[in-house]
């Protein structure tokens, strides 16, 4: 099958047509007809080569929605038709103890899609049927792509931090990624408080559920919330004041990061030791995680807030994500 | 009654003798006739006043171990001449959410039996009963104060960090509260990995049950042990490699600190994220944790290696705690 995609052709560069052969269709393969394709800072990031394992041409998207129309023989658990979703991993060892606990996420083996592969910003592409899943009818196409990549991202770290119901839950940044930590958060009967720097994002934030917003003026502390934390998500790949997020939480309190900044944190030993705090980091989510987000996500009425343009202006929407100027996640239609 | 003890005068003075009177007995305390009382890095903090809350004169000790032979009218769980131990802490608010959870260590109105009142360098001491402390019969005498502090420390924390039997436990330090790690761990069914810059702790730690000792040359980076971590314990009160030390830790691997810089951590957000790791605090431990602790100290013969010599030799005790003397914990006896 010939795929009619977009890719760079060199790191920073703009998205240029690129047309591919798929090749032979594994046994545990599945080909995915796409119908929509998130963008997510990791692709800018992978197009940039910031993190130096970027192969050219890349075809960027790893939030994929589509409908397979190929399988390989050893594929059960899914049928022609069925419409699915692919996030950012692509594949996992599935032999040693992290994949056996359906932490595939941890897999020291694992392996990004558009690392090394083709992603999404294409009519087609071929994945493992393993980390491909079966889309709750409750999720418009619209909203799938970002909840496989965003939405798994922060309701896996909200989970591994400890999150259940009825706790006060904190969310750092109102973005891509913190829109749907608000929703995930508050759908799932906690309280909710924000940080963010702009207005109209903590106004955004109470119409999402959130119960109250703080509003950070850049380069000074933020200011203290009128509840205290039982756990908090960063969501902001920068240095922030962590001393001041910690002393929020209250006794056994995680703050969780999905992004942090690439210089070393400073974090004091006495902001930890008292109330014995927390502090970890979460990367996106296993296969069994994957499945109860998408669940959870049908069942709640839980759906990213998307821009979406066709695939044709993909340039256009990679330098509107580049500007921070998304809200709060964008899709590609196909 | 009236208490012949040991006292400072002054920040990091000798201490000298000093007389006072117990006074009333409130309804919830007992009086302690000391038998024995261990010496802490603590006791010397407060010696010198480090932490800006010493009143003089201060009478140091807060790992006694002694008799009941007065008690205040409501106190039910102690009787005249039960053995019992005292450690850190001597009052909580036993209201808030912390206490009822059993977790009066964290409690924000937690007061250290040495911070504005009287410990345990001295014939006898009275304390609020419910942070008294009936000793198991199998626990001596001079093993049982380094356990009321130091043991309950690093016990707690080990199970904090998720501690249950068969992982791989790797313990930074072997000094009066590593050692107790050690015990704890290997006795209870762990793997253990000690750090430690001297060859001698390193053959003292295998005889007390370490399976691994990395000897760790000041100013280098550790070696890599041979063994892969599930949790590390940090007893060390200075800026180590945290670096290092996280990624020897397996997936949703902890490093639990219960001592630390005094300078912030540099902490690199990627040495978190990409096997979900964890650091935290843990600060001494509740009362349920307490009696946790001397129960499987008791059932499983774990007792400190202690030096022990007359309360009258204080000072020559302090002196040797200082220049990081001791193998591996001070007792004095009264």
């Amino acid at each position: 099958m010939k795929v009619n995609a977009w890719s760079a052709p060199a790191p920073g560069a703009a998205l240029e047509r690129f047309e591919y052969e798929l090749g032979e269709v594994g046994d545990l393969e599945v080909v995915v007809e796409v119908s929509r394709c998130g963008i997510c800072h990791s692709d800018i990031h992978m197009v940039d080569d910031d993190w130096q394992m970027t192969t050219y041409p890349l075809i960027p998207g790893h939030e994929v929605v589509g409908r397979v129309v190929e399988r390989g023989r050893g594929v059960t658990h899914l049928d022609l038709g069925d419409r699915v979703g692919v996030g950012w991993q692509a594949a996992a060892c599935m032999t040693c103890g992290d994949c056996l606990r359906g932490d595939e996420n941890l897999c020291d083996d694992h392996r990004g899609l558009i690392v090394g592969g083709h992603g999404g910003f294409a009519s087609a592409l071929k994945v493992d049927s393993r980390f491909a899943f079966r889309l709750p009818d409750g999720i418009a196409d619209d909203a799938g792509g970002p909840l496989l990549c965003g939405g798994v991202t922060v309701y896996s770290a909200l989970r591994s931090a400890g999150m259940t119901s009825g706790q006060r839950v904190g969310v750092i940044g109102v973005g891509g990624l913190g829109h749907l930590a608000v929703l995930f958060a508050s759908r799932l009967g906690n309280r909710v408080t924000v940080f963010t720097t702009s207005e109209d994002k903590a106004e955004l934030a109470a119409s999402l559920g959130a119960h109250e917003a703080v509003v950070v003026k850049t380069g000074e502390a933020p200011p203290r919330p009128k509840s205290g934390l039982d756990l908090l998500l960063n969501t902001v790949p920068a240095q922030l004041d962590w001393g001041a997020y910690l002393r929020w939480l209250g006794s056994d309190g995680t703050l969780v990061l999905v992004a942090g900044p690439g210089e070393p944190m400073p974090i004091a030993f006495w902001d930890l030791l008292g109330k014995r705090r927390r502090l970890m980091g979460s990367p996106i989510g296993g296969r069994a995680v994957m499945t109860e987000m998408l669940t959870l996500a049908d069942r709640h009425g839980i759906a990213p807030i998307v821009e979406v343009s066709p695939l044709e202006e993909v340039n256009a929407a990679l330098d509107r994500l580049r500007a921070n100027a998304v809200r709060y996640r964008a899709v590609l239609r196909v």
